[in-house]
C-alpha cells in the first residue's frame, strides 16, 4: 500500500542536509548575531554578502555534530552549547538562483533543494569568545543591522528569536548568563527590552525586580560614572533553582 | 574557504528526507501513540511490524504539508494539528538492514541515509477521530504495549513524550483538551499520571486541583456508578487566560 502510493505520486526530492547555527550574543549593550561572509558570483560579477554559519553534513556525522563541526570550521568557535531548535526545509529556501549558484559551485554537483537544521546558542560576547573570529572573516552584527542573508537565514533568526523569548518565559535564569556577574538594573532591562523587542517601563521594571527572589541588590554601586551611580545586582542561581520547585 | 574545506573533507550524505507524525492520544483511559503496519521481508521470511505513519518528502511540498499529506495518506487522519518538534538524522537510524531493505524496496532506489523531521499531536480518541484507522492498518497502542519499532521511532516516541511534559508544564490548559468536557478528578489524575509518568498521591492532587482556579467544580455527579459517586469538574478557558498574565 505504502509501495503504491509512493509511485503513482510525484517525484521524490533530491535533498541536501545542512545545518546551521544562530549564534546570538550580548555584549553589554546590544543582541548580535554571528554571521559570516560570502563570496557570490552572478553573470560575471563578483560580490559578498553575510549568511549563518552553516555547511552541509557529511554521511559519517550527526546533526549535533555537523552543527559543533561547521560552527567550528567557519568561525573558529569551540564548546559553544548548540541546542537544535527548527528544522526548515520551504521548497521555497533555494528560490534565489544566487543561493543555487553558489552552493553548486562549493559543492560541485547539482543542488535541487536543501533541508537545514538550525541549532541555536546564547552567549556573552567577550574577548575570550572574539579571538579568532576575524580570521574566519566571521562577525558580529547587531540584530536590527541585519541586511539581507543568503537562503532563508532571516528567517532562521526571526525563529531564533521567537524560539528564545518562549524559553526565557520559563527559564528566565538563561538571561543571566549573558549578563557580567554583578549588573545595573538598566542592564538588565535593555537585555529584556532587545530579547523582547519592545522598550520596558523603568519604574515598572524596578517592580518587577524586586519580585524576582533571586536578583540580590548588592551594597555595591557604579564606580566613575558622572550620572547618580547605579546600584549592582548579582543573580542567586540556588535561591532560583528552589523557586523554581 | 568554504570551498576548500568542501573538498578536502569526508562524502557528504546522500540524504533522504522524510517526515514522522506521532500522534498522542488518551482514550479517558490510557495515553495511546497512533502507529501504522509494515510488512517487511527479510531473508525469504516475511514478518509484519509496526512503524510511526511517516514516509519520504516530495519535490513539490513543504515540511509541514508533508506531514499532513502523510499522516491523511497512511491513518485517514484529517484536520489534526501538527507541530515540528525535533529532526532526528543519527547516522544510525539506517543501521537495521532490515529498515533499509523495506525503504529500498518501496523507493526503488538506494537509501544511504534518511533525517527525519518528527511532528507531535495530541489528541482525544473518539469515535470520529477513529473512522477510517482500520482500513488503513493504522491502530492505537497504550504506550506501554509498544513494542519494537521500525528505525528509531521507539527514540521518537519517547523524545515526544519528554516534548509534551515540558509543554504540558508551561500550558497546562494542553492537557484539558484530551478530557471530556464534564471530567471526574480521577480523569485528570490519570492523565498526569500518564504524562509524567509516575503515579500522583490523591490527597495531594485534591490540594493541586483546589489551586487551579480555571478547574471549575460542578455540583453534577457521576451516574449509576456502584461506588460513591464522584465530582464532576470543567475547564474554564477564560479564567485560564487571565491566570496566564
Amino acid at each position: 500500500m505504502q509501495n503504491k502510493n509512493l509511485m503513482q505520486k510525484p517525484p521524490l526530492a533530491n535533498n541536501h542536509i545542512s545545518v546551521d547555527c544562530v549564534v546570538i550574543g550580548f555584549d553589554g549593550e546590544q543582541l548580535k548575531v554571528l554571521l559570516v561572509r560570502r563570496m557570490c558570483e552572478e553573470g560575471g560579477e563578483v560580490f559578498h554578502d553575510m549568511k549563518l554559519p552553516g555547511s552541509l553534513i557529511y554521511m559519517d556525522e550527526d546533526l549535533d555534530e555537523a552543527a559543533a563541526r561547521v560552527l567550528n570550521e567557519l568561525t573558529g568557535l569551540r564548546n559553544v552549547s548548540l541546542v537544535q531548535f527548527k528544522a526548515f526545509g520551504s521548497k521555497d529556501r533555494t528560490k534565489n538562483p544566487k543561493d543555487v549558484h553558489w552552493l553548486e559551485r562549493a559543492m560541485q554537483s547539482k543542488v535541487e533543494r536543501i533541508v537545514t537544521i538550525a541549532y541555536l546558542s546564547l552567549v556573552k560576547i567577550d574577548r575570550a569568545l572574539n579571538r579568532g573570529l576575524e580570521e574566519h572573516q566571521a562577525c558580529w552584527v547587531a540584530l536590527d543591522e541585519v541586511g539581507d542573508l543568503a537562503f532563508d537565514h532571516n528567517l532562521i533568526i526571526r525563529e531564533a528569536l521567537a524560539y528564545i523569548r518562549q524559553y526565557v518565559d520559563t527559564n528566565p535564569a538563561a538571561l543571566f548568563d549573558l549578563l557580567p556577574r554583578k549588573f545595573t538594573a538598566s542592564q538588565l532591562r535593555t537585555l529584556y527590552e532587545l530579547v523582547y523587542g519592545k522598550s520596558v517601563d523603568v519604574r515598572n521594571f524596578h517592580k518587577k525586580i524586586a519580585m524576582m527572589e533571586y536578583v540580590i541588590p548588592l551594597e555595591e554601586r557604579q564606580q566613575g560614572v558622572a550620572h547618580r551611580a547605579a546600584r549592582f545586582y548579582k543573580f542567586d542561581k540556588k535561591i532560583y533553582n528552589k523557586t523554581r520547585r
